[in-house]
């Protein structure tokens, strides 16, 4: 029998359900709350309340966005509606975001294909991303899913399905990563590398 | 501007609050809970507030309790109250039990004394443990402070309050721990196992 409190043993165990954290770190984490008594664990379980309740995803782009809204991206008027980039999940939007060299809009998949896992291309925003280019006004399409196997043939089957309506389709490149030595590389992505190496202009 | 509804940005803003956990970590915590939507952040909201409100410190010993009842340990009629483990705080309760050895009390002093960080005994729960003391049943007062400047300052503070009161007072064993290589072992260490050196029965 534990000789905490049966809340703070709650607590404990709903902390390690979260990835990456053992009963250790929990324990840690709640003591850490429970230190600031009232305070703390009040205002955590605030955020955690607003995010359970108002936390939707945007009705145009599937990216998270509050109360049914339009996500922050597709309602900034700056940001150009012709290019669209891809991704898998939200993560990936922020990840882009961080480069700063991206001013077009994104289309949130919410995953990719894997008939292994039962996941099909109706389980994905598919359907939303067709009638944003019927709408005609998408000049561009990035597909930026993941770099493996099942984010290879997410991308292959939305080429096949968009490239007929007439809109260009392009892929992040692939290579070796920035400050990345050959000695470290794997073959799959040298030889990627190799096949897709560009002209330097002398 | 980033790119997260303001809630989300508020969930990862108060999870970098907890101890080693950065940006990344809470990010990556936050969509966890945002993938589960409502059940996971709604359940963990819960536990946080019943700490927030229900948990208390248990008037006898002041480790931590529920609505101001006697902790487990103390409302534990198989506990004997002869025997007192002076302790900081409610982890070192917890370390204790893990060993299954301690079949004893506790006191939870809430720290140790620092003059440097302005916490002297009047800011331990000093006053109680002296009330336990008085009333009579206690035979031996543990001092399991920690192995640190301030745990010997406040062990040695509680010896010279308590020994004039005709209770036996013991402090945890120093030495090499379990397991432990010389080779790795500081020279403070090797020179306390070396001076509370015991006789090996052949």
């Amino acid at each position: 029998m534990s000789s905490l409190p049966d809340a703070v043993e709650a607590l404990i165990e709903e902390l390690t359900r979260l990835p990456g954290i053992g009963r250790k770190t929990a324990q840690r984490l709640a003591f850490f709350l429970l230190k600031y008594k009232g305070e703390a664990p009040r205002r955590l379980a605030q955020v955690l309340e607003d995010i359970a309740t108002g936390i939707t995803f945007c009705p145009r782009c599937s990216n998270l966005s509050e109360n049914d809204q339009l996500c922050k991206i597709c309602e900034n008027p700056r940001r150009t509606e012709s290019v669209i980039c891809v991704v898998e999940t939200p993560t990936d939007v922020i990840a882009i975001e961080r480069t700063g060299a991206f001013n077009g809009s994104y289309h949130v998949l919410g995953g990719s294909i894997n008939p292994l896992e039962g996941i099909g291309p109706e389980d994905l925003s598919i359907d939303q991303l067709l009638s944003r280019i019927d709408e005609g006004n998408v000049e561009e399409l990035i597909l930026a899913n993941n770099a493996t196997l099942d984010g290879d043939t997410t991308a292959l089957y939305l080429a096949r399905l968009i490239q007929p309506r007439g809109v260009k389709v392009t892929r992040l490149a692939r290579g070796i990563p920035m400050g990345g030595d050959l000695e470290y590389s794997d073959e799959h992505t040298i030889s990627r590398a190799l096949q897709a190496r560009t002209t330097l202009d002398g």
